[in-house]
Formats: structure tokens, sequence, C-alpha cells
């Protein structure tokens, strides 16, 4: 991997045996690494949201195990720390389905390791190497959907993104944001619009954050100024993130995602979907079968810690919505880049 | 005229020989009507943005040079005390269109009073008359507006409307605002959805809350959230107002406008655009010649009082977009309703 150059921020770094963890939610007025040296502290971290972003909770937790059993005198001591480490840092946010998967996956590495009978510094050393598997393989997942991304753009073009699909997320360069960073390591000059992501303006916080951090020409707008700048001629291309997939090639991803594909479509601009294959769904047939989460109505009507809009007014806050598959133009994974017809092509994707 | 039962909030009211204005600062957390008994209320009102709206701000003006000349004790002070009031009014914000308009008319009819011979009372009592004729004639334009914007409503429909033309910022019902009103009073129910409009939040400070004042059923949404509720059949019609017409009916109104009329486009939901004559200008042959004043940084990345977005990130934070005659099914003026081909119509519609 030829990481040397990664501008962005990393979330987790596993640094001087312990982990050095970006406190998120004080982002982006401060950067601030937490050095997290026990089990107690990851659980913590990942309980107040101190880390978000599923690949980056689950990489949090699998360094978690490791500091859980460091100290542990004996293999079968180390086993039963390994174990408890687990379900203690299961308790931490209870559905998060990324942070299961990494500690399922320690747990039974550390039990395989157990079985094969290695002394207990290499027992350790190896759980470790784990952990530090686990963050590579994000990291290179996210790689090489950049790489695939990368080679849709030019050079001096414009890319609008909406929400954050970013490094900060995950062990590296998110998923949307990939592209973005390979192209900063390549000297290439793309310049990208973050919508600021209305209501809890994930755009303006962490995209636009991280994206400048990383010497990125971003300009940060308001949602509703995206048809603007696309009539302007300044958007080659959007790409955003996702939550899901469905087999037909429907997309659920952040509210408003919806409007600036058809956005897209009005003014001929090709509309991008970034992610890794763990997030298609086939036993989703379309996303009609998604459910669309309600949220509060206080992150739109005091989402700035100030009341700006009327006591007891209605609102409708929803959290997600579906972009369905004619609005997309191609859904780009690690594995390549799928096009329509999606229920065909993604079918063939994990047949391959 | 039949206003007995507006249900909304009036932002100027003469009552009991004084001019009683709501304090908008304060909205939507207060409701305070502010007594201006001297000019001098009445500039530091306007001054001060306790009064907004083109319409609003010309109709306390004129109430003004009522006040500031009320004292004065011969027809020849009374005269001189007019024309100092409006001069001294006309310094409360210099690039107020309206305001220097109904300072000159009632200058004007000063002067036309004062050239009659009329006793002293009688003078002040005419041009008194002349201020309430100035509110009544904006009131009875928009509720032309209304009537003719409601002949293209139905019963039991969903209306999406963007920013804030409403009631709050004209002696009553406003522009776009106004069929929502005029429904309500006769006991039809219009289903609203307020964009919230950032950056400033004039959905969701003034739109959203007068019209639950008025009872009229709103919902307030993000702007990003427009597409979706659109897909979601909930819309049956897009109405705005607007700050200027081009000679060819393309519209300038507020900043996210043009998304919103691409995205009825798109699901094919009609796009109507509530004005008074005055603001269609056939000077200005398209909307490239409508200048785009873009505003400051802060509005985005500070604009409640608390920081949203890293210091130093770039913005892009055009005030208004321009919305091509294309995506406009009909301009709705107190004359009638005018569609395509609006070069011509407009034109017709001034000759007539």
């Amino acid at each position: 991997m030829t990481t040397e150059n990664y501008a962005g921020l990393q979330s987790v770094i596993w640094h001087d045996d312990k982990l050095d963890l970006l406190d998120q939610r004080l982002l982006p007025e401060e950067i601030v690494y937490l050095p997290l040296v026990t089990q107690e502290d990851v659980w913590e971290a990942i309980r107040h949201l101190k880390v978000r972003g599923a690949p980056a909770i689950g990489i949090s937790a699998a360094y978690g195990v490791v500091l859980g059993s460091r100290d542990a005198g004996s293999a079968e001591d180390w086993l039963a720390d390994v174990r408890k480490a687990a379900e203690y840092l299961a308790t931490s946010r209870p559905t998060a389905v990324n942070l299961f998967w990494a500690l399922d996956r320690m747990k039974a590495r550390a039990e395989a390791l157990a079985s094969e009978g290695h002394s207990l510094e290499a027992l350790k050393e190896a759980l470790l190497i784990e952990a530090i598997a686990i963050q590579s393989e994000d990291e290179e997942t996210n790689r090489l959907i950049g790489e695939h991304a990368l080679s849709l753009f030019q050079d001096d073009i414009g890319v609008l993104t909406h929400c954050n699909a970013g490094g900060l997320a995950t062990a590296k360069y998110g998923t949307a944001l990939a592209p973005f960073y390979l192209a900063k390591e390549r000297g290439m000059n793309i310049r990208v619009f973050a919508d600021e992501t209305r209501p809890v303006l994930q755009g303006a916080r962490l995209t636009a954050f991280e994206l400048q951090q990383a010497g990125v020409d971003v300009t940060l707008i308001c949602d509703n100024m995206a048809g603007h700048v696309m009539s302007k001629g300044w958007v080659n291309a959007v790409i955003v993130g996702t939550d899901r997939v469905a087999a037909n090639g429907d997309v659920a991803n952040k509210i408003g995602t919806y409007s600036v594909a058809v956005l897209a479509k009005a003014h001929g601009i090709p509309f991008y979907v970034a992610c890794p294959l763990s997030t298609i769904d086939l036993n989703t047939p379309t996303g009609a079968e998604i459910p669309i989460e309600e949220r509060n109505a206080e992150e739109i009507t005091e989402g700035f810690g100030k009341r700006t809009a009327p006591q007891g007014v209605k609102v409708y806050n929803p959290a997600f919505d579906i972009t369905p598959n004619e609005y997309v133009t191609a859904i780009i994974t690690e594995k390549g880049i799928i096009e329509a017809p999606f229920d065909v092509n993604l079918k063939k994707l994990f047949e391959q």
C-alpha cells in the first residue's frame, strides 16, 4: 500500500502500545487525540460517540480486545480475557453491527491461535496483528474504491458530495471521499463542493473539515445551493456514500441525497455511489423495503443550541431517503464499477 | 374587503393614534408589539430591523410621517414637518426602494392637500387616510393575488413553499402565503410544507411561525427534504414569492428556489410564483441581467451563535438564484394569472 502521502486525519491510530483516538465530538473546533490504554477507555469512547462510523468503531473495538487481554499471565488467562473483553465491548453500542463483526473476528482468531499452542508472547503479538489486519483491510477496501472512483474523474473538475462518507468514519480515505484523497496524493486538482447536510450538518462539521485538513480544495454550501452551483456549470460529477444498496440498485443514504440525484440528472451530471461490497444487500429487493427512520423534531428546530423554529410546530425529519436506481450512473465498490442493469450486475459481482 | 376572518398576525397596526409594530427580531420565540408614538420610534424600528419586508417598511414609514407632523400648530408648520419627517425617515434604511416610494407618496399628498387650503385638522386627518390607503392597497393587492392563486388549488392538497413571502412582510396575507390564509378563512384544508430555507431560516422562523399562528396546517422540513416529500406524492403544487421577475419570466428569489423548481418539474408538480405587478421589471430582459448578491460566510458557518464548520473553510453563499422561465408554470399577480409565453404575456399585462 502506498499511503505515505495520505494527508487526511486518521481517526484511529495504534501507536506506542496504545490506541490514539481522534475525539470526533470536538470537531471541527478542536483536534484532540485521546490515548486509550484500557478496554474501559475504548468502551467509554464508543459509548460516548467520541468515535463514529461503522468501520472506525469496529477497528477501535478490535484494539480494545488487545488492550483488554495484554496483561494476562498465561495462555489460559489470555483466552479468557479476550472472551471477556469481547463480551464487555459488545455492550458499548448495542446496535452497531460492525462492532459485533469485529469482536467476533477477534475472538475467533484468539481461539484458533490458542488451539495452535503458541507462546503467550506470540499469542498476544498475533492478536494485535489481527486488529491491525482489520484496520488495513478497511483501508485497502477504501483505497480500491478510491482508485476506481478516480478513474471516472479528470484533473481540474468540480465534484459535489453530500453528508460525510469520509476518512474519519473509516480506517482511512473513506468511501465517497476516497478519490479526493488519492487525487491529492497524485497532485490532481479536484474542486469539491460539500453540502452542509441539514439537520445534523455532517457536511459542514466533518466533510469540509477533513478535506480542508488534507489540503483538498473544498467549498462549503448549503443544501439548497446544489442546484444553483450545478446550473453554473461548476459540478462535473456527484459522489456520495450509502447506508444500504438494494438488489436492484436503489440506494438509501442521508436525507437530501435523492434531491441531489434528481438535480444531477436534470443537469446531465453523473451521479456515483461509493461503497464497500458489505453495504450491498441482495436480500433487500428494492428501496421500498428499506425502512426510513424518522428522528426528533429538535434536530431541526433547535439543532444549533438555539431554537430556530416556533414551539410546537409540526416537523417531518426523515434520516434517510431512497434514490431509485434510474438516477444512479454507477456504484463504485472495491471490486470495480457497476452500471445498469444493476439487478443483473450486482448479482454477478457477488458470484465472481 | 372581507378580512374579518384573517387569522394571521399583522406586523403593522394603526391603533389608538399610534403605530403598533410587531418586533420581528424576537420571532418566533416572542410576540411583542412595540407602541411607536414618534417618528424617531419608527426610524429606529426600521433601522434596527424590527420590521422587515419592503411593503411593511413602506407602510411603517408612511405612518411615521403622520406621527412626525401631527403636533404642528399651523398648516405651514405641518407641511414643513411632513417634508422633514420624510427626509429623516428616508435615512433609516438607505437602500429600501419601497420606503422612498411611500415617503414620496406621503409628501406629494401633503403638498396637494396644502395647496387646496384645508383646515389644519382636515390636513392631518387626510394624511392619516393616505397612510391607511397605502396599507389597504397593499392588503388588497395581496388578497387579489391570494384569490387568483387559490383558484389554482383544490381542497385537501399539499403545497410546498420556500423562504417567507408572507403576511409579516406586508400589510396582510403576503404574496405566496396569501392563498393559505384565504383557504383558512373559507374552511379549506391545504397542507403546507415550509422549507426551513438556509442559511437565514426564514422558512423556519417566519413562514412556519405565521402559518402556525393562523392555524394553517404547516409542516417544517429541511431544504434537502423537498425532493423526498415530492417523491412521496405529498406535494401537489409549489408556490414562492420573488424579488424580481425579468421581462422573459425568469424569476430571482431566495437561494434554493431554483432547486425546488427543478425538483417540481421532475415530479410533474406545477411551480407558481406569486408577486405584485411592481415586482415585474420589463427593463430587465432576462435573469442573466439580475446580479446575485453574495453574503458573508458566517451566515453559513456560524449562523446560530455557534460555529458549525471549520475555521477558514471556503464558503459560497449566494443570497438568490435565478429560476429560468421554463420551470415556471404561472406567475400570479393582482391582475391575474400569467402563463407562457411570458415575454408576450407579461408585456400585455402592462399594456392593459
